[in-house]
């Protein structure tokens, strides 16, 4: 049976009613958030056994935050309660031709906190065939990439499959390495890669300038020849919350892509690429077929855009039925 | 001066807000709902006295229906009150590419309780002129049945005009017989038929496959030669809320179709089958022209995607400014 | 420095919530409007000084309205208390098909009562090189056109730019004479003019019938002299949310356009015009060249569109940006 | 058969949320109030016929006003629509040891604007035996006085029994009368008056200083020799929202009081003198002790503090169990 | 370690937002209820394992309610899926003077389609050492009521605590017994009854008319002589939301009292009981002193009030705190 | 003319709605607060010129927070930017028994990391001639200590009076150094002084114990003879939102104190010592009598009560009502 750990942060998210700017705002809707908490949810709701691990201070919403992830059916036996504060980011909704905004509030959190060492792999990775980890991490604080890097070696050492989302965030690198620096001796290992163009070239080293799709993956596996699987998305937006979205997937020798996603009066668009990368990793471990995997994780994002928070509370069942094909009359 | 029978059951609507699925609600909008009490409250608006049979049970909750009703102008006095319960159905707020769900909770109602003999035909249809029923009432058990054949024969010999919204719904076909047993008989005696192919088919036993609209008319009349109007609504889903539609009207020779609207951003979809059905009544009754009837009806159907609730709050007036062109200014 | 005086009337808006008619509203959600109002938080927002000349009566409810401003950095030191109430206007929310609505309750308004000789306009004008008034005011009442005209005459006397609104309101000339009669001799003397085709015909009396745009900016310009600059825009309206916008500015020898925005999903729409006309004057006394200044302009109409309420909350930087083009990504 | 006509202006309500400043709020609840209307509605919800005559203007939230009054039972055939706009007053919910505070907006109003033989009484009069006026309709304009004693008269002539609210509101009375010229005429041929001690010294000139409960019915009787009935309440404020309530009744021989009513946290106390008068008048109606007749409106006060609104929305059977005893059990 | 069964119906509760009546609601608030689910909630929150057996349609509304059960940490893995519908029930919301309403829409649910045999007790018990019910599942149907005797019997024979919480509720008893016919028989074997004196005399047969508090403990327990401890709370309603609440426990030969509650501006009353209930079982479980006992169950009663919802979601150390004193300064 | 400068932390709050605990939040409701921001809005709501001086850094949520300053007329100009990030508190609703809960995230704040020499205090007390600090600021950070000595001693050079809210909060001094060890030396300089017993014991290392309030304040004055007023303030919690508050003024020779208020329903009580201390300082800058002060003064902390939110948003006029009585009628 397949058991899959996450590793990173959770932070609570706070976003101001509907169209509204932080000036408007007189109250804040709350949920949780954080890429590879995202993606432990997300499997969680596939019925797959995720476990999530973090650090988080110890007080009344960090609690909140850890029976939230329970309710969901997340593992959090292994986060563990140190450190001063839980990160929060507050989003600026946005609207018609006005981009959401995020402001970040996650310096000096328990995760930015935290060191090799606090954390026991080794029961961690207890009957566990899967670790997922993304290159947020690393960005947090010196600490906090030492940490993910003992953990990837930890679950190398143990066979376990490793995926890694590049989630390139530039503004996030402020502890004095660049990504260049850190990353590639992490991904060196990993087996399955997310990213895109510009996450390879600054986190990965590898010059894709003006390569295509088939061409860029080749020069990836090449100088990462530890991966068997390199993902990517495509996001064409049209207006604010009218966006065109699809997902490749190389397998070594092939590149496949789903339908194109027509994804209108989109809902809640973060977490959307949690959500494929959570799919991704169901796929694999369940599907048999590239092209089935890729239709499966480019619709669970798809599917994504429609639910509020980022959380993807998707069954594996309504994905499927996306993927197929969309259909929109009322399900009675 | 026109009165209008409706007869049928009428239940709670309880919704999640905006895009929440149900596991995220934590309150639930409140309307009230029923295809042919829709058809009542929409002629009700029309300034048409109408009057909603049905049968509900004696407590706080089916007395706030009524005096809903009341409110809104129909009249509720043949309403009886009898049987265990009201029925309810909850709605699942749809998104982007993410279908709404509904699920009813209809069973055991104090409808689907009833039986021939409860109700006074001979007061209800006092002065009245028209009976409305849909292929809804016949579903819900065998009593409804019966009753409601007991209804149309009744109406017709006293030479009241009787339409019927087929509203093919295969799932409450539940308790023993199938439509296409039952139906049949009870539209014999109609003179205004709405529907569609698959209803012509699964419920008349009228074959009309492969045929065009035109075709499916003159079948259906051949069979049903009672009947002196067909009407039936094309809808295309172009997104969850983006919708192109439109009304067809056959008069016996000549099929005249309404002008294609393009419905975006729509706020509510259910009841706009039936807003059609109440202008349709209300232009047979009033229009001589089968053109205008059939551009009234459609653009009932497409006001009504514009309005929250399953009942179009809206004006002759209203619709005959959508029936010509659609007019976006403000309006000051 | 930049220092700009708008008169008019400023009115508590009460808004249903989203897509509700007024009859199923049981709260009106709150915000402050009125043409020159807006011209005047807009312009603050930009950093510019930028004082309102009003009449209020002496009440709680208009003491918020003036401490709202007061908190968006206008100068309400001029504004006037006395006579009766305080104008509102209820806004029915429009949806899909379904256009917005509005109702004035603007009648024996203090605005209504006001007469030449209250406002001390040496005072007013006193370190100004900038006033702005619009035509709704002329509409209102004999005596708020007469204070008008007096304001006008003493900008002029002083040297100070005047722009002009045209912003015809038909139904609003109630008090005895057309806008023909009056509105000729107040634009005479303005410096910017913004208006549109009807504006031009039934206010001004120019007579542009089949004119191209810049025909008919050389016909105004012929008739009114004293004018340098004319601006207007155009609205192609989609659907109830989803509009086509571009300005234009003719300055004198040419007419400078704006790219077209593409304004899909509309927060509101209430008060875009009042946003061009803020950044028009903001671009003349900020910007060299004519096409940055209607760049600006339209970008600033266009990003009304996305902002709850009256006002544009909206800085410089935020309106350059969507000026230079529509970048929909979250902004982290 | 009792019908009961009540005379007077109908305002919307806006209130802020609850406790919340005027500068705080972002939004109004919305209902509907006035005196007269307020116990029209009571009397409907006690399924005793209720007529409502006032003046309103034609537009949306008129008609709003009137279908809500339709839908609440109240029959509003004999309102008529002319002038300018319909009254409103804000509201701004008080809380601990902030008293509610409220801000009229009702100058130049249609029934501010309304004059004798505007109104057919003797269609509105048909089968009635009861009319209902209150002392802030002269208080409103000399029209609206004029118009009322036209009524007043035309009930005396047709021998129809004639209550009076004296509901003093000092600020109200600035058309050029003081309420001691105004009030006894038009009191003096009532049945019924409602009232305390300062109307009946300011408004009734009756001189009651020092004078205990019976003896100032005694001598308001001699001087009003056509009264029957005398009744008052009296309210100790013990805090914001907890209050003790008592109501009386003079018989012409007797003074009867109710059990005192202990009402703590309320929900709205606007209304609750109205709720009391609709009582009286049913009681006096349907009843045949005296003692029954004040423990029943006095009831009917109490259990209004309960009901958020202007309106008591109560049976006689709630309001009869409440006169009983006060039963908090939760009623399953 | 202690492993708890509670076994019972559970529903879906929508609720009025505050101090609104059904007639003014737009929405209703939702949550789960049900008295045998909020002991085994309770107890989840006290970190008792605890399970919830049931029966519950197969449809999205019962299955949210399983996952939210599962969040709060309570075991639903005995719960069988059958029958039509999930039980609903209505709250309206009280206030001041007016008392709560109930209206329950439980008929035809799934836990009254049950029959003896559809659960596997050997499986449910496993590893538990307390089951407990309560008197409103025999008042359901006589499905349930054999049902339920059918898990006493089992529970019995595996030597399992087994604790009652009568529960009268004299308009449940529909199906064709009373409660003195069948009660009786299921209390015989049980060791610890909550009750009162209506329900010992009409559930139990034991006539306790003019006993003191001691006294009719020691004739229950002389007639139910398996019994080790007996419960009863006594609540003083001074206000609708204003209570004095203390609890009693008879251990055999001492009766205990906790100090009495003074429990002002009550959130929420529904499930105090049952927060009592839950106590009173971690409390035996737990704790030595009987005094001890009986103020924990009855400040967990207190404390309940306070929390929004059927669910008492509070911890031992909360509950323990308030036991000792109440401290209402702000926890910080 | 007077000028106050306040110099300390501001934060945004999360507030719970009403009785919500954290577990069950959807949204938080916010505002702003922090003891020496919420006397400086208090003082700018009397019309006296307030300055808050105090650290932020540099993004949209801290900008905000000085624009909602600035609306409410206090002046930001003296206001630094820098550090990593704005304190945040989240605060748990209470009710009935239980109590509210805070739980700080301020650790890392701007102000936690600033410095002496970070703020140029020549310019902050231009003008000023009163400065008010409190022992919240010192317990932040050893950086924050220093710097708020430095503007005391700076302010006491200028011959500014200055004033202390001792305002004891064991659970934050973690810096390194007891508050006895800091305190004394920064409280001796200053002129006015509130606190209370334990705060002079713990901070002021003056031991009161078993004194009565006149020997307090005399031991006080002659260990700290640079004090000429004492004030401390009394709280009696009878329930959760029901209080006995009372406030106390030495003034050298006599304790003057106001009459007992008797606060229910309290709808905030976050922020009433700073109103109480806001108007402390009023009414000794403008109030000639101690009696009148210290009315003034405990009028303001009880009206604070009212109003949600940390700021006392209440005019001078509405204070001074309540200082002379609690009159509650509705304000019409």
């Amino acid at each position: 049976m397949n058991k899959v750990v996450t590793f990173g942060e959770i932070m609570w998210r706070l976003t101001t009613p509907y169209a509204l700017r932080f000036s408007q705002a007189r109250s804040f809707d709350t949920c949780l958030g954080g890429s590879e908490a995202n993606v432990a949810v997300s499997l969680a709701q596939f019925k797959t056994k995720a476990s999530f691990v973090s650090c988080l201070p110890e007080n009344d919403l960090a609690q909140t935050a850890i029976d939230q992830l329970n309710q969901l059916g997340v593992d959090t036996n292994h986060i563990i309660r140190s450190g001063d504060r839980m990160g929060t980011y507050f989003l600026e909704s946005g609207g018609s031709l006005r981009a959401t905004k995020v402001v970040y509030d996650r310096k000096h959190s328990s995760m930015a906190q935290c060191q090799p060492g606090m954390i026991n792999w080794d029961e961690v990775f207890e009957g566990v065939n899967w670790f997922h980890w993304s290159g947020i991490t690393p960005a947090i604080s010196e600490g906090a990439s030492n940490l993910c890097m003992e953990g990837i070696e930890m679950a190398k050492s143990k066979g376990i499959t490793i995926s890694v989302d590049l989630n390139m965030r530039k503004q996030m690198w402020k502890w004095g390495k660049t990504p260049a620096e850190v990353m590639p001796e992490m991904v060196k290992i990993c087996d399955v890669i997310l990213g895109n163009g510009e996450a390879f070239e600054e986190m990965l080293g590898v010059d894709v300038d003006g390569l295509s799709g088939i061409e860029t993956c080749q020069k990836v596996e090449s100088e990462y020849p530890d991966t068997t699987k390199i993902a990517f998305t495509k996001r064409d937006i049209k207006q604010f919350d009218h966006h065109m979205w699809q997902g490749f997937l190389w397998s070594g020798s092939q590149l496949y892509e789903s339908r194109l996603h027509d994804v209108g009066n989109i809902v809640d668009r973060v977490g959307t690429g949690d959500a494929f990368m959570a799919a991704l990793i169901y796929g694999l471990q369940n599907f048999d077929r590239d092209q089935k995997i890729i239709d499966f994780a480019s619709a669970a994002g798809a599917y994504k855009h429609s639910i509020k928070g980022d959380f993807n509370l998707a069954t594996v069942a309504e994905i499927e039925n996306l993927a197929e094909s969309a259909n929109m009359r009322i399900n009675r």
